[in-house]
């Protein structure tokens, strides 16, 4: 198998490293700090595939990362959704009774918040999850803890002392995998997903129009969302998922139409439905 | 005037803190850490008004708190907008030749990245943009700089020693006012906007049929986003804000039609378009 060339924001151990993982177990990764480097690890060709966190049920879309896809253009070539799990992770030999403080994320501190009220310890706010891991394992200290995933537990060889504590076990991040170099293999008849960007006259009932011809062809809407365009209050861009391949002789009609309905179009990429959705866990 | 009671996410100086005292100058805050203290805050009577971001140019909308204004039902009275404006702040005396380093949180690293590039000092993220300029007051180092809002600055009698450096200058906060007990005063014939949260029928054509009467009646949308249903990945919420009164005789017919053809619609609130949009600055 080649060693494909991988670039994601986070570090070692993070979430989008995690997930990166599961999809390509034996790429070589770069870790870039900012989303807008993985995205020119793309443009220069360094990297064969980009992972970019796209929304989250809890978080909501990640706005400044559809505004990079839309910069980039480089293609949306499938996507994956990740169960969040967070764990309780303690240097080895710690005991959840040695714990006085506990760092992560606040994000994710927020997601563990009814396990942090029951235990009545210390709660630091760090840059990040698996950072936190590591620091603790570089100090060897046992009286403090931190929130990570799994991944971070095993890298660092660091004890999981509680699992799964988030408050809400339904909280999924849906990634975006991006290539100009390649595209998956998409099995014979599995649905296809179109992500959209697009902008409507600035008159009544252009959204309408937008619609009209996707339910005569009674293409499913996935995703919908308005982005506002900054300094123009009342004005807004959309950003849509169809179910539909934009490269099918139905989607180039059906694009054609869309093309004359709006004043800009753009395909961010015709991609397989990820089939095995929310099979990723962290 | 009456001290009122505000609550609010963050710290003495930060983000929220900044347009809190915009609005209501005299008031006593609460300062909360995360947003459920703040709607807690409603639901228990503590406090009169809740101020709480809602969605930002940059990063998109914040969909746990749009969960929350669901949950809690405490309606939006009132929305103001924020420039955000990013300083670097140092200990009082300190040039910028003498920073080695530079704290903040990472959306606001991310957001001055041009102007750290220039820099090439150490950059380090921290859990927030207020707490970094208050860690460095009480060290009282020279070679740390901060990046926070002007406020931050002014309280803790810190230096700005470079201002606006954010990359991109129109990055925009949308803050929404909550209320149970007061409503904003209204102008006469100011314009008024009504926030909704529905969920339509499972078949093709729903938001079609949402959208129709909206555009007979000649309503605009100011926003529309889908909120995924977790473990229903094809189903759908909506969030969408229009420009009515639904306490008009108008809107209260509107809103009976749009009854008819969503399973569920609620009106979050029905309150003054912000007509000063865009001028409060940090």
């Amino acid at each position: 198998m080649r060693h494909y060339k991988v670039s994601i924001q986070g570090e070692v151990g993070s979430y989008h490293h995690e997930t990166a993982l599961n999809l390509f177990p034996e790429a070589e990764f770069f870790y870039r700090d900012r989303f807008p480097e993985v995205f020119e690890d793309g443009k220069n060709g360094r990297s064969d595939f980009l992972l970019v966190a796209i929304e989250n049920s809890l978080a909501g879309s990640l706005a400044f990362n559809y505004d990079l896809l839309e910069d980039y253009r480089i293609p949306i070539i499938g996507e994956t959704y990740m169960k969040i799990r967070h764990q309780l992770i303690g240097y080895p030999g710690t005991k959840l009774s040695d714990v006085r403080e506990i760092w992560s994320h606040p994000m994710a501190i927020a997601q563990c918040s009814k396990f942090l009220g029951d235990l009545n310890v210390n709660v630091v706010e760090k840059a990040d999850t698996a950072g936190s891991v590591r620091l603790i394992r570089e100090m060897g200290r046992k009286d403090i803890a931190a929130i990570a995933g799994k991944t971070a537990a095993k890298i660092y060889e660091m004890d999981i002392l509680s699992e799964n504590i988030e408050t809400d076990h339904e909280n999924y991040t849906r990634f975006l995998i991006l290539s100009d170099k390649y595209s998956l293999p998409v099995k014979e008849g599995a649905p296809i997903k179109t992500s959209l960007y697009c902008r409507l006259n600035d008159e009544p009932g252009s959204l309408m129009r937008l619609l009209q011809p996707l339910t005569e062809a009674k293409v499913n809407m996935t995703k919908i969302e308005s982005r506002p365009r900054v300094g123009k209050p009342w004005k807004y861009d959309f950003y849509v998922d169809l179910l539909m391949d934009a490269n099918s002789e139905a989607g180039i009609n059906l694009m054609e139409e869309l093309k004359k309905r709006t004043r800009m179009i753009v395909v961010l990429g015709s991609y397989p439905v990820w089939d095995k959705a929310y099979e990723v866990e962290g």
